[in-house]
């Protein structure tokens, strides 16, 4: 009897562990299933998430109570994934060719999310998108503000407004790439062309 | 008789310009209430449109057979408003001088019709949207070839791109004025000196 139990209670240790197993492979499948889905349809619904990760809709809601819910952690995991790919870009020595380098790891990121990114801004509050891009914008302001120290890239515009040119004319290529009117071989260099001229040092008037 | 048959027809005939008349203040009002209610929610459903334009659904779909039948239209009447207005900026003298004038006079345009892009966005074919831009775009490709032609602008990016470039830094400062962090006044000026900077010729390296 002793016996029986104690391989009772291993087997619900075992069997909860296994839940657990469980309910991680669910939450993974739905997270990857919503990503890829949204990425072609970012108007997909949660029957359509539920069906493309292979799990039910009580399933489903168990995990995310909501479409903004699941959205929100979509985006958490894109954008962190985003995060680890960018820390292994080199930053360092001069803030053009830094720059140069930091467009060729993060343009293709953008342009993968970019429907994304569409999705989430019909769902989340603005606020909360900014901060999904926080790790990526503070990569990117640092560098700016670096540049704008050693006089490498002008001073007569605000940071903010310069992270948000580095932005506006990645997110401009990824949407011209998308449609087709701008092949991916050339975006990066057409990118940073722009970008550097753009933070250029003006040279003051004589 | 003959007077009482002639006073028909033209009831007949009064009211069936009374009815062309209602029909036409019908299809304004729903294209108002569409282009007011989609620029704060992108998403609103014909429903809610039907409601805010004070006509039933019956009358929303006689003249609008679907959603995306409704913003075509609704997209339409904006650019070609934007269009009208765009065609008073005097584009003529020093090309830099003229991508300043036009940006003074496009970049509220485009803030004000943001949302409903997005609204476009997710309902029209791409190439669709492309088309109403066209008018808009062309008076900025053109501007720009111009500038390419007198080396006031460089030639070394593809004249599209640079198209792209004034279109992306516009929409970011849009995105960034709804989102509160910048301000309608400093807008112009930035944008404009960001362009000029980006547009500028290449100086040789020597």
């Amino acid at each position: 009897m002793a016996g029986t139990k104690a391989a009772d209670g291993k087997d619900q240790a075992g069997g909860s562990r296994g839940r657990r197993a469980d309910a991680q492979r669910n939450v993974n499948a739905i997270l990857e299933a919503t990503q890829e889905l949204l990425s072609t349809d970012p108007t997909a619904s949660m029957q359509e998430v539920a069906r493309a990760a292979g799990v039910g809709r009580v399933t489903l809601y168990s995990h995310f109570g909501s479409r903004t819910e699941l959205l929100d952690a979509v985006f958490t995991r894109v954008m962190a994934e985003a995060d680890r790919a960018l820390a292994d870009v080199d930053l360092s020595g001069d803030e053009r060719q830094a720059l140069a380098r930091l467009v060729r790891s993060s343009w293709r990121l953008v342009q993968q999310s970019r429907l994304l990114l569409f999705a989430a801004q019909l769902e989340l509050p603005q606020g909360q998108i900014r901060e999904h891009h926080d790790g990526a914008l503070e990569r990117v302001e640092s560098l700016i503000r670096r540049g704008r120290r050693n006089r490498t890239f002008r001073t007569d515009l605000p940071a903010s407004w310069m992270v948000t040119v580095f932005y506006s004319v990645i997110h401009g290529a990824a949407d011209e790439i998308n449609a087709g009117r701008l092949t991916a071989e050339r975006a990066p260099n057409m990118i940073t062309a722009t970008l550097l001229s753009a933070f250029a040092p003006t040279v003051p008037a004589t």
